[in-house]
């Protein structure tokens, strides 16, 4: 990279991060001028990289996406080609962000914010249906994705309520998530 | 009841009702003077039953958390005296609000908005802990209970990110979890 295109790339960072925290705390009614403020770059800046606010709100879904996907991408073990590989990476994943005590609140508030928005919410509903396609092509039944992949959801969002959940608590439900992908059958006998 | 009994209890209804609405569309921001508006009750009536707004608020935790409570009670099979019928009850009570089309998304983002203010956020945790004791002491392993619960939730929150589950895969949910609680055993070693 050049030196122009590498600080072009960093200010766009710097605006999505900022994006982020400022829709976490005022909301979806944010303005783009505390986006610049918090990003440390001036309205001029972040117009010559997102002409609009649902330029920069779209650019943020996508990123938090993509970046989940990398997380993703990072758990999964090289050395497993096993069916599952993937559901396994995505717990591991989901886990992680639990146990690094990273604001899951936080996160799961903005995404929510973000998904309500009506030009988003299609956007995040495509991105989570691929996800969902994408995992239900990883080799194992049907009903172990759907139970894990909501349970991750379940563990995720419970801190919203419940507070931080027991260590042991955490590292026993991750066990077992990661357990389930290892069969590939059906758990139980559906109609 | 007498008649003046039984105005109280229909204007405290009414305005728990609106504080629900109201908290909803405000945030956690909301006056009590918008309360009283939405409830149709003067301020002065609303000061009677409640005598600030963090009463308000409580009263509309514990409500919600009874709400809940009395809609898992009227599910459990009466004819029901297996292990798990409790948990089984907590699955339809769940099931049946998002299959009613119940705004899951306004109801979670209520609890949400409740369970973040400081003076809320403690109350909240403990009913979800009771609820969490109550349900491990269903007869079911300590497994099943998390995973049913966790996915119990992961399912109350999945239309915020990804809109409507489709009816077949809601009912296919339902059916797995129903019958993940038939079984009392771990449903896999750990170590």
């Amino acid at each position: 990279m050049t030196g122009q295109i590498r600080d072009a790339a960093r200010t766009r960072r710097a605006l999505l991060d900022a994006a982020a925290r400022s829709v976490g705390v005022h909301g979806a009614g944010v303005t783009l001028d505390v986006v610049a403020r918090e990003a440390g770059v001036s309205k001029g800046g972040l117009m010559h990289h997102f002409g609009s606010k649902d330029e920069l709100l779209t650019a943020l879904v996508d990123d938090l996406f993509e970046e989940f996907a990398r997380a993703v991408q990072e758990q999964v073990d090289p050395d497993d080609d096993a069916p599952g590989k993937l559901l396994r990476g995505y717990v591991r994943a989901t886990f992680d962000e639990l146990e690094r005590g990273s604001d899951a609140v936080e996160q799961t508030t903005l995404m929510a914010t973000l998904s309500s928005l009506p030009g988003l919410a299609r956007r995040s509903q495509d991105r989570y249906r691929r996800w969902n396609e994408t995992l239900a092509g990883d080799g194992v039944d049907r009903q172990r994705v759907l139970l894990v992949l909501r349970a991750c959801d379940g563990v995720s969002i419970a801190p919203l309520f419940e507070g931080a959940i027991e260590p042991d608590e955490l590292a026993d439900t991750r066990e077992l998530l990661l357990r389930l992908t290892r069969d590939t059958g059906p758990l139980v006998e559906l109609l």
